[in-house]
């Protein structure tokens, strides 16, 4: 009998990669409007390799563009892109069915938890965000999301694997090392994939997997 | 005859202190919402001595608020901080005749420059925000506004210190050093003073000043 849900945050609860592309974009243009003399397409396809090269959380991305471009250090330029930047990635929104599921899993009597890899402070800053920081019971950030994570948050919950449902949209992290130690997982992705106990395009198809299994 | 008006930002372009104290302010209100079981009034008094300890520039003022509190780090609460603070300090706005007056003045000929004090990409990112970043000539940021400072603007600008005019609130910063090299200094400030050549309690009053002294 499942007792707790745990919900990955990136393009689990909203679309991450869609704000993260739409924030780098609108920050480029940005950047040309202050004076950045460069093509915005082939900028953000330089862009991209930095982020790859140095990690999504290195801190002055904008800095490597423009030694990449062979620019100095412009604080007009590197300030404008960075407005630009917070802006859109300020002004995240959960996919709607997103709030209600999860208030009604909730009021069903379930843990609602997150199960999230990346800094505390970052992903805390998302779910503020979102609007659903006080929704959640408990919120488990990790650095990696390993077999050895989520023993932990089945200590912590005091929880059997056959007790907990993970859910989210990577097969390498939150499907596969949840899936070895027993948890039920749940993959959110629109594509076929045998990965997964079972597979959602959306959250909203959760309270209904969940009852046919409560009643098998 | 002025050629060049330099502007200071803060408290001179925009209401700088009203919106920092309404940031902390959120950012209080925010953490307490939060999970941080502490007095609104008595917590805003604290983080005032934090930031007069480490200095507005200091990037943990939130986690040294909560040691100050003997709380652990709690990544919640400090993320609900820092987001409503980041919400309230990114929505800045001019005084409301500071940008049609910087307008009519670049207009009739003068080139319109920005003087302040503190970090490039900080003092551009106001700018910015303030909607004012393409409407300067030149934007001349220091750590120190010392003579030495407005002796390098004037070199930047090759003008004489008659042909130029400095507007500030801060008598220390704005006016004695600039009034020093015989820069024609304009303080603003609603309260009497000995201080500047000239005082404004608006920019607005600005042109009528400027064209009084052309008359001369």
């Amino acid at each position: 009998m499942i007792k707790a849900i745990l919900f990955d945050i990136d393009n689990t609860l909203f679309p991450s990669g869609e704000f993260a592309e739409l924030a780098r974009r609108n920050a480029i243009n940005a950047m040309i409007e202050a004076g950045l003399d460069a093509d915005a397409t082939e900028t953000y396809a330089k862009l991209k390799k930095i982020i790859k090269k140095y990690g999504p959380n290195y801190p002055k991305h904008f800095n490597a563009l423009l030694r990449e471009l062979s620019m100095g250090n412009d604080p007009k330029i590197i300030a404008a892109g960075i407005v630009a930047y917070h802006q859109a990635k300020a002004s995240i929104f959960p996919y709607p069915d997103v709030p209600k599921t999860i208030i009604q899993l909730r009021e069903k009597g379930y843990r609602i938890c997150v199960a999230s890899e990346g800094r505390a402070l970052k992903q805390w800053d998302k779910l503020i965000r979102l609007g659903l920081h006080n929704i959640f019971h408990d919120v488990f950030v990790t650095s990696r999301k390993s077999e050895k994570f989520y023993r932990s948050v089945l200590t912590k919950l005091k929880l059997k694997p056959q007790e907990i449902m993970m859910v989210g949209d990577s097969i390498e992290k939150d499907i596969r090392p949840a899936r070895k130690l027993g948890i039920t997982t749940v993959l959110v992705s629109s594509h076929p994939s045998k990965e997964g106990d079972y597979r959602i395009n959306k959250i909203s198809e959760l309270p209904a997997i969940i009852e046919r299994l409560e009643n098998d």
